[in-house]
């Protein structure tokens, strides 16, 4: 058995959840939030950029929302020192201050480092890979201050093909990051090779579960073959999955994410210029919607102001930093005739439960619709299938009572804002510390401001559907709506089920 | 080679059937039948619910149809007790009078009594598992009193994807229960993967082929992803599997079952509210037909008069308890036009072998008629495909003779009696026991009663068909006729095979 | 690589694949044939049946067309015997003078003793398997006087799913043979689970590619689910395979076959009822033509005359026991509009080299086509189809020359003599060994035959086709026509290559 | 993460890529180029074979233009010597003069040796295979001079079927071959199995990705099996594979080769017979873009002049031998209607990255037009789609900017020239290295030839196309047109990322 699905026995669960641990490490409770270099930069890492970008991150004020890691990709290291342990040793050039500096000034600034290796002879791009050198290296990134791994799968030597030979693989490095004693987020990178969903959630923080994104939304690439109704059972992950790719993957196993323990669908692309902003906010809005870890991915430095502003958006992320930790599940995809330029063309419903800030008997409820079509659509969800895992054809108590439906997107921070702490860049208070119009997780937990209905974090009220009703928006080509539900406070208390 | 084909043979392979004994612990002839906690309640147990339920079982008259096992399920435990040689501890507040008292009561009304854990580091419910403590846990519940284990698959460590690795670790369990010296049937719950059908027949009684039904006809949901013709391969059992979806992966593998080791399509869903009048009932004659355990799922305190009504039918009963233990087979299936609401419309025509009741020479034989379609139609099964394995293209013996045809659901109990069974609650003498009108499998097996032709078990005369004739009927919605066929007894007797 | 394609070089490789020997055993340097009980009989045997059936294998002059095995194959043991080494005793009840004995009256008939066993705890039968007995087990038959085993794969205790392993399981009983220095040789029976076609060529005469044949043509059975183009990746066998189903997990693999290790498609249905006489004829002609074993599993106590003519036919029999040993090769399959009962309607060609009969430069060519209509059909083959091995798109040498057709169906026996065949019973002089009309491979094998071009052996000249002409032939439905292209003596001599 | 995307980036990984070895043997730092006797002669080799070939290869020019392998197929042995270290001993009769002295023939031409042997029992032509001699048989070869390895997968006793395993049976080789101290090519031959394309490049300098070539563009055989979509998941590579079906299967992993490990297309057939001009050009073209080693597989002594001037072209040598040593990937692929007599129609795109020859900022590209229409047909490639992976939709910087196009076939030899050549055969100084008008690579590497801009590198100048525009070309039935685009010298450089 997989699934828990009433209230009643969900609470039981949630305290029962707690006692199984990633990596027994106690991190990741809700899915890590932060920022890695390798989408927009590759392998053009030094200290420079990380700092510029640490700061950034505290003066637009994405620390404050959450984003806490800042994650060093591949290509930062000159190999092994055989007079020191045959550890690794930064690349000079790069990190003339050394890594220990580096990691330093992120913790000066509030954040955390994250670090990158693979699990195989090399690296991805071709350095010194930590395959057979886990516990020295795991001690180095200690000793450095590091705080997160990204732990990728290249050159690994043969050891993949079944379940048993990857995890052993990388239980390796689990056990050796626990045994520093410094807590560690362990981010398990196989692309979803060998069902890494079935065997990691007791070793790691999140797995990959494809190959490397793509910035763009539906193009079909050679390069990343699984697709379709069977793309979850992919032994070629590739890479160049787009956005829509990826997203049908997850929708499979969205049971197997749970506190401290993650789907991981890749480093978000927004910002990077691939994509319209309608696709931009639908893929911040699925990723957050499915829980997977929100690490951005791009040029900080020279982000454009709408972008700013997806990522900025708290109510969205509230979704993502849900106590329960539950995904949202999709509930029916099909096709449609607005077939875009990579003859594509589907329709989709998701929605899953959220914690509560009715105080009510009921939980919160995640909807997100997405418009494949290439065209403006009205997407509809009933109250039937949004609420079908607690009863089929309409028959949960959840469909009998009205609801209040939250536009998360409403409140959107405006592109002249956003551009006003581009500007800004921290000397005029944007930095999201000391903007009363902006949430502060750091502050005020997210767990905590949705306990206290935060109005900062529940979107705009968009109306209100009655029993049996339907959930309608217009939404953009490519584009998604999500909405928070709330039980109406006029209707009847459900009743638990009592022994 | 696998298939024994006509009469004579089967016979001479039914007496060598009985040396093949699952875990060698000689339980499970039949199919176990019984009630599991799990589909309605979760989490959520106590000592109060078994206690009330198994008096229910009782007061129902559902003990003496057979329903024999209480098999509490996930969440009971409180961990392991360290200074107790590591032995599971039973959660104090679910059962303050302690598992064995639980157990013992259970034993005094005449019932058996099941647990469950998981070969993994954990439970599905994030509780401690017995992958590495299979003798303790064994001797444990022996101790208890246990009669019956359901052995699941989550957190099991990379310990899957080949048929010998998990073969191994079940195969743990299998001979710690044996160990203990009390028969304690073996149900394996590892949701199919790797092939159970092959290798759990000598180490376990029943074996799960899917992942976890769901309380719906036939809709589809990304989380169950094996669907269609290759359904029997299926790496993500997942769960939220609609009975319709079982029952297409149970159609590849029908031959795998015999007694003492069955195919199990999980619990019933009948009585939990998700699945018309038609569906229950067609569902029940399913899960029956092939021979699946009969473990009720619902809740028993509130059971509506229709649904006990439908687990009470003993002419049902005794397909799924025939002592031939053969498993129906589908002789076909047809996409037709009469679309529902998920899109689905199919017709399927099953058959197979039954314990002969006429005394002939010739089997009796179960044919289930299933109505996929959105609309009531009339369904037909000819001989020639009824007996189609026992000679193609309508050249079997049996085609050529008469038979009576006999509508197992034609005496369903009434809405009323049920109801009144319902409020006397074994008051007033609906306990199963001293009730003329009904079958009383304590007093009386299914094999002794078919060999006495107890008409209670033999559904109403419906026709009688002509050589080469064709079965016919009506059939609700999602609706399903199943029957069994006797030989006439003017038949010319069939000639067995001399040598 | 894997093939050999011009004639020069295939004479070199004929040369080195007699190095290359399965189980090193020296037998079936062409597939072999013979008798098994199973498809008729099932579990009912017994010494009566062996001996009566040997001596009608005599008497119908069978034996003297080349089918040299009498096999016994499940439930004749009673188990083990522990105070004599665990060696497995017949059970007496049905071998009352003992299993010695019945090889010892097979022998004197001059035909060789086939056994059974399965690779597993327990025969798929139920009965004492040879798993971990294997050495005491080879050893018991060789004592017997066995030369032939038929190993089996059920209850194989999870010992399955990866190459390795099924090959070391069938490795252990290859040694075991070998061991007792008795000829033994071996049929390996796993139903193609894990590729055998890689792995078995070294270790054994043959294996089975599928699930048990069902006696039909192509009637599809979810039994048997691997159909299409990915038919030869099943991992799950099953059983009631259709004719249909089996010649198409054949055609990708056709070139597994060598001397001395054999594709086998199961054990022949001719006779028993299930099929047209058209349909058995296609049965025996695609058996022959792709190289299987030709074993019989008819009752041959009530053989209809028809099926013994079928059996019967030298000419077709040659193909397959051709001294070069090269299975024919599918060269196209097409869906068509004559759709059957089973809704299927398909085509095809299959084309493969034959040792010459002329003296000539050019092999003699076999051609096959399968007319797979519900009526009858005008089937044509381009010789630029039949020869694309030796060149696409008509580029072959062997296109621009003239060839003579025989028809290998033309001559078949009368149904008139068939039937004075059996009523003689070897009374008459019908035993096969006296009579003119006949070819005795007894005395004069196939390969001798062929090398003399016995006209008993090439069929009918039906026709002369010219260079990049066409054969054609009027099947019927569910039938075949089978030819042997001769290259004509008039034709220019092929100039081989010269180093 | 696997892609590099951007030219700064992609520059700091080619230091990167240097570390990463092929076996750590430096050598095939652009694709393997030579000669293999098996396409055109299977086992009927000979020393005199090698030593008329070799002596053509330098005599037609080939060796100047990079052929520098002759390679010896299977065939060549007569077994082990027992009484010499079980070292393999070559055929005598084949080899009169010794196995050293071929080499040494072949050294003295410039050339280099090369040598074929089975990771198996067996060669695949049944000769002895080196598994369980890798030692014994790398001293051998090395003695002998040997200076590449063909490593077959014949009879590998089931020592398949998952990557670890696969990946060490054929490392015992890769350590063995480098423990001899000589540089030894080492091109692994297991036909995709496993997904060599994952482990093999630590080990292997090469390895073939699906069953043997043939001389086909398009037709299907059932005896190769995988096609399609998934056709990088096979397990039964089979032989007889079409280059259509070659070059699709490439198309998913074209990200797995680099410098010194290189994915496998097999030997050319160019020049045998099987296909039309534009096929073999077409061919040649795609395994030159996708950088497959050219390894020639025809008989040079009666190679025809049109065939001499395909697999003369520098200028597409040039693309396969581009220091970058990127695959183009492929862009599009659509069904069209121009079917063919195999019913098959499909046009394909593919683009990628070569060094520049401009000097500037952009990289040089190769475009790859493929025209499966059995009518000549004009291709459209435009630039969003040829730059796609620096951005989607258009977004690329190279999209803004005009290129020059150059077609690569347009100097193409003539036919009167190429018949010259063969006529003169070494005597009239056509042996490639006095004559100016061809490019000599042995006295200018490609590497070098590229950086100065050689004209006979680079093709004619076809025609400029202007921002956002569009590549188009006319094909012939089956043909294609491949293209070098080169910045316009005009156009803005392009500023690179700074940090």
């Amino acid at each position: 058995m997989i699934a828990l699905q009433k209230i009643s026995y969900t609470i039981a669960a949630l305290a029962v959840v707690s006692r199984v641990g990633a990596s027994d490490n106690g991190l990741a409770r809700t899915p890590q939030m932060g920022w890695d270099n390798w989408n927009a930069f590759g392998c053009s890492v030094s200290e420079t950029l990380l700092q510029q970008t640490a700061e950034l991150i505290v003066n637009y004020g994405l620390r404050d929302l959450g984003y806490h890691y800042v994650v060093l990709d591949d290509c930062w290291s000159v190999g092994r020192n055989a007079s020191n342990n045959n550890s690794l040793a930064a690349d000079p050039t790069k990190f003339p201050a050394g890594m220990k500096a580096a990691a330093d000034n992120i913790h000066d600034l509030g954040l955390g480092f994250g670090m990158y290796s693979s699990a195989g002879k090399y690296t991805c791009g071709g350095y010194a890979g930590s395959l057979g050198y886990e516990e020295v290296d795991a001690n180095t990134w200690a000793n450095w201050g590091v705080d997160y791994l990204k732990y990728d799968n290249c050159y690994n030597e043969g050891q993949a093909g079944t379940q048993l030979i990857s995890y052993n693989r990388y239980n390796v490095m689990s056990k050796a990051l626990n045994a520093t004693g410094r807590p560690i987020l362990y981010s398990l990178c196989n692309w979803g090779e060998d069902y890494p969903f079935n065997w990691a959630p007791t070793i790691a923080n999140s797995w990959r579960i494809s190959g490397d994104i793509f910035d763009d939304w539906d193009q079909a690439d050679a390069r990343c073959p699984c697709d379709g109704d069977d793309a979850w059972d992919c032994r070629l992950p590739g890479f160049h999955c787009s956005v829509t790719n990826i997203m049908n993957k997850v929708s499979f196993i969205v049971s197997k994410s749970q506190p401290g323990a993650w789907n991981d669908l890749d480093m978000l692309e927004v910002g990077n210029g691939g994509m319209t902003d309608a696709e931009y906010v639908a893929h911040f809005s699925m990723w957050a919607a499915v829980k997977s870890p929100l690490i951005l991915g791009n040029d900080l430095r020279i982000v454009p102001a709408a972008d700013l502003s997806i990522i900025s958006n708290a109510a969205v992320i509230a979704i993502n930093q849900d106590p329960n930790g539950s995904s949202a599940a999709r509930r029916w995809k099909y096709a449609t005739n607005g077939t875009d330029a990579n003859g594509r063309a589907e329709i989709q419903m998701w929605s899953g439960t959220l914690m509560s800030t009715t105080g009510g008997d009921y939980y919160d409820f995640v909807v997100l619709l997405i418009n494949g079509n290439n065209v403006e659509t009205v997407l509809n969800a009933t109250l039937a299938d949004i609420f079908v895992d607690f009863g089929a054809g309409g028959t949960a108590d959840e469909v009998k009572i009205p609801w209040e439906v939250r536009d998360l997107w409403a409140n959107r921070m405006s592109t002249t804002e956003a551009q006003a702490i581009i500007s800004a860049n921290g000397t005029a208070g944007y930095n999201g510390t000391n903007v009363q119009t902006r949430y502060n997780a750091t502050q005020t937990s997210y767990a905590e401001g949705l306990a206290a209905a935060d109005e900062l974090l529940l979107g705009n009220v968009t109306t209100t559907i009655q029993p049996s009703g339907t959930v309608s928006a217009t939404i953009a080509p490519h584009g998604a709506a999500i909405f928070r539900l709330r039980a109406m406070p006029t209707a009847a208390t459900k009743k638990r089920d009592e022994l």
